[in-house]
């Protein structure tokens, strides 16, 4: 099954007791460094090192459009997705500021946006098509547009890998997305619609009932629905998403750790999950988002991010500003003293 | 009152309006970057500034013994203190390796440790006495020794700021100063004994009945008992906890950023902002601490910590990993787009 895809295997975790003990060695009460520690593990596991190191870390943001923008259900007119991505470009917004503060290099990939920018140094080209069909008319792509999608970020990926990358923050840009994210993680999880719908960028109360309305609306609109993933994306999906999912498979198939981000990029993690779901192995949550849906998310992965700061912006931010303590946990599994080497006495002398 | 001690004025207000212009014209939802907004405003009014810098950063160490931990309130033995006063010298605890991968610098000041270092290049000899008298049988400090230790905080906080600090972390070493710190957390904040008292480093059970049961005497062999914080302070203090009060009202007129740390640290912060309540103004709240009492001092002061993590390790290393939030939120301040500036499409469009 999905044997065109990346393959993914889980990591091995015969290291797990090595790594432990080293931890447990440091100079410190065992356990006092809190969650760093089984951050540490994880890496420690993802590149199957006692002494992990991150390498030319990367915040990866997927643009897309999406047909359904223009019924509704979201608060900015569909323009704004090209305009933030020349925003990406000349370096103005939150992601540009938040990847350089943690120093991490941004790639921007146009997966499909309403807009033709010409060949732009920075932008990746990755277009299938001028933004999504409406999910609420039929699907929003169709299976080989979907397989490009997903083809054009597992490529990416593969450049990224050569260049030196072994960690990867995901982002996305698309207006409307929040909507998708919304009916995919209501196929993938089988949580109510109602509890996989939030105010995305800034909906009212007025605009909540009018996206949650058009969002049944899509639903009833797929007669065939199963909860296929690679069906899902096809009918709700963003290339953005789609885009993603393919980038993430092949991310963990190169052994980088994969930085996950809020809403959106959950979403496209809950379709790569259920086609390779040793995924997870490889996964980061940098954050716990404001919207709603993505408590859903986090529940069915069984996942526990590291910051609780209120984001609803998307672009990767979460990844960015979560990346530091990834370096934290590098940092102390590599650079501290053992009870040992450094001639501390011990618990209970 | 306390006019020998630095005085600490509020923050000026008068910039709020003009720093929540900016922050909300910037090319994101309004209110999107979730608590990271609220920490830009911060730092904008602390510095009086709409473009707040962070500068040479800093993590404060103060180490102290405690009379008190021959009685068995600690885990581990006396001897731990200096032997990890020379693991922060030699570069292998936790704060040197987060400290490090922060790209904060590391001071490390001797407050009162029981032994003696010699004059060593990179520590701070600030030694008030061989560790304090044991609070079980009389006050931990004289008044002279107190002030000795406020007035070393101080004078350090000094040279720091000439050397063009303006961002100054806090983290403390002393093995039996959760309990110390449980003591003056009891007395300043009025919250019943046992809620203020933890397992710091690990004591099991039996360990933890034996402390309260200590830490119950400790109290009844205070019969003048007060809740004057320098009277709390000399009763119970240990020196290190001292010098930190003292470095943190000096830090706040010097108009310096306070990173607060998690229970030990934030009991200092509980006798500073008794002296100078404007204090507060200056504070951020770096983690929520493992440790049981840290809750009741959040509480009291109405704060809310940007990480939550589990730790419980002190050093200060919940600063350094709180660090990079700072400079995110001062990044997204400074550097991002205006929906102006980047011809980007308003809301509701």
């Amino acid at each position: 099954m999905h044997a065109h895809l990346p393959q993914v295997p889980p990591v091995d975790r015969a290291l797990a007791p090595a790594l432990q003990a080293r931890i447990d060695a440091k100079t410190k009460p065992v356990g006092s460094l809190g969650r760093l520690e089984g951050l540490a593990l994880r890496l420690g596991l993802v590149q199957g090192s006692l002494s992990p190191v991150l390498s030319a870390p990367h915040v990866l943001v997927c643009a897309g459009d999406h047909g359904a923008a223009r019924a509704g259900v979201s608060a900015y007119p569909q323009e704004v997705t090209w305009q933030m991505v020349e925003n990406f470009l000349a370096g103005g917004a939150a992601i540009n500021a938040l990847a350089r503060a943690a120093g991490m290099a941004l790639v921007v990939a146009d997966a499909g946006v309403n807009h033709d920018f010409g060949p732009r140094p920075g932008l990746v080209g990755a277009k299938v098509a001028m933004g999504t069909a409406s999910y609420l008319e039929g699907p929003a792509m169709d299976a080989d547009q979907r397989d490009a999608a997903m083809a054009h970020g597992a490529a990416l990926v593969g450049v990224l890998a050569e260049a030196g990358c072994n960690v990867l923050g995901f982002g996305e840009m698309g207006i409307g997305n929040t909507a998708s994210a919304s009916l995919i993680t209501h196929c993938l999880t089988g949580a109510p619609l109602a509890d996989c719908v939030g105010r995305g960028t800034g909906l009212d109360d007025a605009g909540l009932a009018r996206k949650r309305a058009l969002l049944e609306r899509a639903l009833a609109a797929w007669p065939e629905r199963t909860d296929d993933p690679l069906e899902v994306l096809a009918r709700f999906g963003g290339f953005e998403i789609a885009m993603l999912a393919g980038a993430m498979l092949a991310a963990a198939r190169d052994r980088m750790v994969l930085l996950i981000d809020g809403f959106i990029v959950t979403a496209a993690l809950l379709a790569a999950q259920r086609i390779a779901p040793a995924i997870l192995d490889y996964c980061v949550f940098a954050h716990r988002s404001d919207e709603a849906g993505h408590a859903v998310q986090l529940r069915h992965l069984g996942a526990e991010p590291l910051l609780d700061l209120g984001l609803r912006l998307g672009e990767g931010t979460g990844a960015a500003l979560a990346y530091p303590l990834l370096q934290a946990a590098c940092a102390f599994l590599r650079e501290m003293a053992s009870f040992d080497s450094a001639g501390v006495s011990g618990k209970g002398g």
